[in-house]
């Protein structure tokens, strides 16, 4: 399979803040957004996960890099990857392009958990995320 | 019993947007964080009702008028009072106060739900709300 | 002129909250994204107004209608229209339809101004808005 | 000086999601209100460096570990300490307490810049993080 499509958006006046550009905790709710993307596009919707009380994947880490002013109408493509997958979490980054340069990145970490601690991932969603990124393979 | 406290904020950054005022659907987002403060007050923390399935009370309407810009840094007290109380509904009406000037109001209705539809508010609260709004009596 | 098209969007898990639904005040967030499409559409992007310091558009009141419960993973049309044009302001209004039926609605009134007060709106604006509203006309 | 005041909130609805807790991109929006909260302690209030057009703080790094379930309703204390300062840049390091338990940690790094690039710290605020962080001298 192909890689994910990217996640792309506008940036709206509500992702601004009086300094005039991104307000830069608004970086990782859009790499949410494309993780939510991602997880729709392998089949797991998140919503369904939810709703179905299986295994959560909460984040236990987050990190983000700033390399440019994001401004508002800027046109972003966000490129999700899984960058590591193991027994019981995941990892994405995500790249935030503009005009083809990369403006920001994004970092988040999934661990597989019931309200009783870590668990294994859904073997057929850890086929998928090695599907779609055949280099960690 | 006297009114309830003032709900105090002080706008923070991501409250602004890049017209260098806040953006306007924050304003609700205090007005609710006033509604929650009110509703602990009165013994009816918003957070039990939840977790414990009683009779939750989702809005059915909100409005706001925007009188005056409302800045980074401004300090805004938010004077939540109980307009309306019938069986299976309340209405708040909330008003915005920057230096005693009123910037804006804010107001929303709530009706007591379960998954059936419209229920009568829990009686233990609408004593409640009735006892800090004695104008409504 | 065609009705601009509907603003179109999947309800995210940070648009939820606790008690399972959309968060009410992300409504107006979603309202003013279609807002801003519509502005874009008719050639007056929210992005070049601020930073070209024209007159502003702000918003003096804002209202929205929560007819139906909306849920993570819920697909969404806004159709947003001009509700009423005057020479200094206009009201858009704004559906909200899952599956074709209607589960929310809002109305936000903008203001032209400068930072002296009112003023009226750009001609070539007041012209756009008329020309995809014709029952304004 | 004494280490700055904890910041300190109660998570509110809009703070949570449907799956219950708080959404993980809200605790840099927390992370943010301790660092304004902080600044103004030292004399240097952002909206004030923002509209006197002094030379920005930008974010250029942020990341967040979290360690336990964040529940709607908890009382949580933000401690903010100044953990690198430099020429051009300082950091911050934040720990999320409840009820005396570290339940998520952020780091926010922050580099001086004008619109033509880094500059250096302005010397008195430089001063002030040394003076509010012992340890760094």
């Amino acid at each position: 399979m192909n890689s994910p499509a990217p996640h792309t958006f506008t940036v709206q006046l509500h992702d601004t803040d009086a300094a005039g550009v991104m307000f830069f905790a608004h970086l990782f709710r859009h790499a949410h957004d494309a993780y939510e993307g991602l997880m729709a596009e392998v089949g797991y919707p998140l919503d369904e996960l939810i709703r179905n009380d299986e295994p959560r994947l909460p984040l236990v880490h987050a990190e983000a890099d700033f390399l440019r002013p994001i401004r508002h109408g800027d046109r972003i493509e966000v490129h999700a990857r899984v960058s590591d997958l193991a027994e019981r979490h995941f990892t994405l980054t995500s790249d935030f392009l503009r005009d083809g340069e990369r403006v920001a990145s994004c970092t988040t970490k999934h661990v597989a958990a019931t309200e009783n601690g870590a668990v294994a991932l859904p073997s057929g969603l850890a086929e998928r995320l090695q599907d779609i990124c055949p280099r960690l393979g």
